[in-house]
């Protein structure tokens, strides 16, 4: 703790006591030598206490968003894999992913389908070839350990949702809490998000398209990971920039509100309301298409490599 | 049963009687309708019975071994991810894979290492910050998910090794279940493995330096994947081009023998053991480098690219 105010104190530029000659005066120690071993050890633990105040909460949820995409691609490999591996046994059961994990962690072999279940009758049909006993339990624990994964992946999301719920709640109210959370997981932590402008959180996750534009001549990325929010994914393409570009000043306002005040302030979400609502009334029909030139210029300086 | 006696005959070359006549002679149908039905049912049943008995017993290894290396794969990367993730919360464990998972399921925080346990010391010293109660869940769950990967690992492993000492017991003989497995799995079966002159069984797997020798002029490869094994991979440099050629000379002569006879041959290993202390004995001492040309003929067709 003395270790701690001392360092504050330096940091304020105030003039600090002699402590070694106070320490020895009242007594706290008898020799210099007890001073230093102790000096020392309090050093350690302040720099330790310092190291673990790094994890914040935002530290946590980008922890548990890369998680979340780790698991997602790994799910959906290994569910292709139980697919085809399982097909060969039931070519004719149509199920992908978690359902079939759950079908062949519940039944492994077709000929265990109850004759009340809906598949039974083409199980009892199938061409496929009969399960062994080996590989039905092989089956049965592949599928298990997916059916495991899709479980926690579950538990991550709810896990994030609730965690931005407490960490920023006006981005989360705005952008949803997993988008929000892909979002610091992107930028870094809030504090980078709320300090990005608002152009620049329009097009993260466009990284590609974005240097392209840069590079050469085609047009600029109009949404970045953003695109994920049903607002502008379920916009009309020709309104989709300007929706975009609203949403992403509002989210950049949320962010910073989160990072600064801390406090919830629904007024944000309402006035994106408005702005969209706006937006979808003055862009009613599609443009037409300008006849002329831009391609041109385009294609001057490369167009698509 | 009928159809495909027929199709037999058809396939000898045989006069096949009329078996429409004699159906309705002998009243097995009454009308020549009812025996349109039943041919095409039969027809169908044979095509099925057909499909069913493509699944050989080679094409369920190759899936297992498929299946193997996709949670290899899969495991590295979520170990990755959990390793990073947990060392947030307790850096000084040097634990990873498997040990890890293990660890981080069994105590979550490291609050709960247990004082006899052999970390306790690292885990009450540890700077890492304190993990709240919902990340640790989520920590757990992941860890478990982890460890019930590598369980699931082992149990296909086993099932390989088991599955090919029945179906190539000359080849696990001689090459070890998994890698004689893998070899199947490349070449597709075991017919068209037994049907690989040895030279191709020794490069199997280093597909791209072999089209690089014979695109450019490199050296050309001395082992594919039969590397893995310990003759190869313990032996000294200088002896390995040799002793693959031979390893790959009995690989290729034990699937023979396990796909057109089925028998196990014990003389093949031990043909293969004389032949290798034979070359260990011929190049007990690394050769002389060659100080001369060889590098100009090679680079002149371009070399590396």
């Amino acid at each position: 703790m003395l270790a701690l105010r001392v360092l504050e104190l330096q940091e304020s530029g105030q003039t600090i006591p002699d402590l070694r000659q106070l320490a020895l005066d009242c007594g706290f120690v008898d020799l210099d030598e007890d001073y230093d071993i102790l000096l020392r050890d309090v050093c350690i633990r302040a720099a330790k206490s310092r190291i673990s105040g790094t994890d914040t909460d935002d530290v946590r949820i980008v922890h548990a968003v890369e998680a979340l995409d780790d698991i997602d691609k790994n799910v959906n490999e290994l569910s292709e894999r139980l697919l085809e591996w399982y097909g060969m046994y039931f070519p004719e059961l149509e199920l992908t992913g978690e359902p079939l994990a759950r079908f062949v962690m519940a039944f492994g072999s077709r000929g265990n389908v109850p004759e009340d279940h809906q598949l039974f009758d083409k199980a009892s049909k199938s061409m496929g070839s009969e399960l062994s006993f080996a590989d039905e339990e092989l089956l049965k624990a592949f599928a298990s350990n997916l059916c495991g994964l899709y479980d926690t992946r579950r538990q991550i999301e709810s896990y994030i949702v609730t965690g931005m719920g407490s960490l920023a709640p006006n981005l989360t109210d705005v952008a949803g809490g997993l988008l929000g959370a892909r979002l610091i997981s992107i930028a870094g932590s809030l504090e980078k998000l709320a300090a990005f402008p608002s152009s620049t959180v329009q097009v993260i996750g466009a990284n590609r398209a974005l240097f392209k534009h840069l590079r050469s001549n085609t047009p600029s990325p109009k949404h970045g990971i953003i695109f994920n929010n049903v607002i502008i994914k379920n916009a009309p393409w020709w309104q989709r920039g300007k929706l975009a570009r609203a949403f992403a000043a509002k989210i950049s306002l949320a962010a910073r509100t989160d990072f600064y005040s801390g406090e919830k302030d629904p007024s944000i979400k309402e006035q994106l309301e408005k702005k969209l609502s706006a937006i979808r009334k003055a862009n009613p029909n599609p443009p037409k298409k300008k006849s002329k030139p831009k391609g041109k210029g385009r294609k001057k300086r490369g167009g698509r490599r």
